[in-house]
């Protein structure tokens, strides 16, 4: 079965450009790459294409649209008729539209996002190459993700959003959070590498982010970035703690617009094989913090 | 393109048996699930499958075989397709042959071991279950892997067996060792998975065992694996130290057999778009031990 | 200058023995080691001496006394001498009031708690002995901490118990919390070690407790703690974060009778000559907790 | 017991006095204070008097002198008189013979090492500063250790030199090794902090300098250490690992001149009443070195 290989882009839609790009390249360590119009463009040090993170200048904050990057082109238009076959209309963006990037296949999801596959992108490598390469880069700025890792969308229909993955995009679902009587689907977290998750959604309105996630590679790094955080003033809505969906190591801030970030650590190996793991209502504090064992009201408002 | 999952067992040979187990569950820390016939099957507590690791009574140590799960059985006849026109002759495992398994496609690699593709094999689940899970079990003992991580063999044509891997089995390359002009190559490590290496070759003896890994979450543990390791007096190879190659953590050590063991941890993700890293020969020590840069006889020479 | 050793026991009011029994030794992981009349001793796998935990049956939760261990039984006089110079009465707990101990002078600080200096206590090692000794041992249970580290106290009148602890005990002032003015004394930590605190005191009702520490010895070793809370159940208090006073890595959750503990790991060394640390009271959200960097209503408020 | 606070300063000599103060300043990650005649002094960015290390132009590589730290001018008194009554000679280091130092009382050990007491010194402050202080400065560079934390002396009459710290200093010894029959001292620990080791000795040449370390505060950093020290190609001795001597997590490398340097982590606390811990010469590879479990011959032999 063909794999869609990443999310590879998210384009945020930010308040005040300038302001935006100090926060994401001083605090989270990002590096510019390229500017288009009203949208600056951005990668984390370990990622090798031209960029993960596009902000665009916006009156509203919140997600514009999410990418996942394919193999092939073949595999484009493969995804693009499976799209298309499971009831979703599709449109191509044209090679142009943005900085660096070939066409890509454009759909909206039955939570309303913005979703887009595409296989193109400019190659422009890690900070530390590929030729007898050192493990990390010296002179990394502020949290220094290795990458951006997925993100955590809300919407009404959990049930279709999920058959889309599986059924469209051949993703898997590592995690489900249901009402204690099994009826009702509450989050759904779905994977197409062998990571936790790749995109996730929980019940609520829809077409909007809880979340934007930035990997990096512990506890400690977890613990510093939030120190990192503090040093800057950054506003937190959780500190350092663990899940116990994904069992990854996390914290969650907020940018100058108001969108969520996490910075987020560990997590566990999936494979096709893997065992759908559910939350029952009755656990979900426990399933999303799991020392705190509760949600708090902002976690669960903070929309953008 | 169809992926191969995972590594999913290794039969080692053990020279003594009770001896064997006794070092696999009390000091790995992984459980014994089956024995059969001169054979002991064991899991760690992370796994799903019914085992991982099955060690074999034998006159002398070394891997008797690997085993990669495919997703389906239909991946079973497609993988044993290609497997023959790529010019190796397969034949099938029956049912019944081994504890827990069903029917697996047998073949022998250009460096002359064992391999086998498998999909059937008896669920046992992990420690922690999959209904509102704990991160971790309380009662762990050992080192306590999470999982089989990947396999280093020893051969004399690498060249052929990364053919085999990528053109039979659709696996990538995510680094080489190559002589400094780049004409020879000393080291090839594969990955199917998102993992910087499933299955990994350098240049020495046909048919040999370098060692078998398992995955640990953290340096930390790492770390603790050391410890625990010294406390029982395990002959150490290699102690705590990062690989250039992969940037995982490691320490290296050996099974009463003399088999090498690794408890491994980290390293980058990789994805189909991964370009292969390449070490030169000249920098092999910095590419196998990051810290130490140079190789140590007992590394090199150390094979079973 | 004579110095005053190290915070050597508490003595904690619990409601219910055994349940408090089994959740230091269980959970917490201390050790028991003796009982007399309605009191249970414990000690962590890492201390000497024979206790420093004693749990007494009472019908209200809080700390009957805390003791601080001096080096010779002169020391013992010395400081006599110099708590009645101060002001403040002192009386003679007799050898045989307590199990393993010798004579005690007791003295009630300004704040009104109940405190100790000891010399003579019985002595048991550590779980790993002196000769040829393993870092740590194998078949630790719960959190596992090496050793009581401090007490948090409340009272009203802070400057005369920071004056008695630096006058009479030869004590030190590491940090402390101040009205934005610089006027009112909200906090003190005080040190004797070389440790960041040894004893604190925030201004609140006097002769309650606020927390009693427990020193384990890494981020990594405080996650896990956590962890294992939440297997328990036991309720959290402050999930892991950092301290901006003593940077210490932190959390603290609740005994059954509603003392808090605290899992803490790191913080600074301080020396003699270490100058005193100013939180003025507009920060000290942050000084608190460093990431949060606002108080918790139950934190102020939860004393017993 | 009047207590000596700390190891406050190393004169090290180096052979090329700008490439060490690169290396000290860009690798290690120490600030420059200031420069008299041929010496440089420097600072770690968490301690705040003007200097812990010397680097003085010389023919050899090695330690000039070491000097303790006392709470006050009549310590310096008090203890210039127990070391005359010991049998040391002692003289007067003048005011102004270095930057930024007052008087200090100069001695010549059994080993026949210089030593030093002093209280003046100038006060610069840490990177963070004492008003509301954040937990560690943005923009640190290399290593970065906190602090100068001990050194280890070789020397050939170990039962003497302990004796002097012991009795003239008021040191405590918390670790030994001895021969087999514990007749003789071979490697002896000293403490007069809380630290594990403030000065340690091992049998060898008289006047040596085995290491000068300095402490990181985790093992996640010791790692970082490691890697930033492959990065500009410093030579290790020994890459990351622990010591069964006090436990602490460690990596030794050596400064351009070929001094031994250490960055260390962790290690137990000690108090006056801590009972010494002896390790018999057959276990002394798993004393110094925990994981392999054998001396290295560099490690014996590379002295300056």
């Amino acid at each position: 079965m063909v794999r869609v290989m990443r999310l590879g882009r998210v384009e945020l839609k930010v308040l005040d450009l300038e302001k935006s790009v100090e926060y994401y390249t001083k605090i989270i360590g990002l590096e510019e790459t390229g500017r288009l119009g009203d949208s600056v463009y951005l990668k984390a040090w370990d990622e090798y294409d031209h960029h993960s993170l596009i902000l665009t200048k916006s009156n509203s904050a919140g997600i514009a649209h999410f990418a996942f990057k394919v193999e092939t082109l073949d595999d484009l238009a493969y995804y693009e008729k499976k799209i298309e076959q499971f009831g979703c209309a599709t449109s191509r963006i044209s090679y142009g539209t943005r900085l660096a990037e070939g066409e890509a296949v454009h759909f909206i999801l039955p939570t309303g996002h913005h979703g887009e596959l595409y296989h193109e992108v400019e190659f422009l490598g890690t900070a530390v190459g590929t030729l007898n390469p050192h493990p990390w880069p010296l002179g990394k700025k502020g949290i220094a993700p290795h990458r951006l890792d997925h993100c955590l969308l809300t919407g009404d229909d959990l049930k279709s959003v999920t058959r889309f993955f599986i059924e469209a995009l051949n993703f898997r679902q590592s995690e489900r959070i249901t009402s204690v009587d099994g009826e009702e689907l509450l989050g759904t977290f779905l994977f197409t590498s062998n990571k936790a998750h790749d995109l996730a959604f929980v019940k609520g309105p829809d077409a909007k982010l809880h979340h934007a996630a930035f990997y990096v590679d512990s506890l400690h790094e977890v613990f510093k970035a939030a120190d990192i955080l503090s040093m800057y003033e950054v506003p937190f809505d959780v500190t350092p703690t663990r899940h116990g969906i994904t069992r990854g190591e996390t914290i969650y801030f907020f940018d100058p617009s108001g969108n969520r970030n996490e910075a987020f650590a560990n997590g566990y190996i999936t494979y096709a094989d893997f065992p759908t793991i559910t939350w029952t209502e009755d656990k979900i504090g426990q399933g999303i913090f799991y020392h705190r064992r509760e949600l708090s009201e902002s976690f669960m408002k903070a929309l953008t």
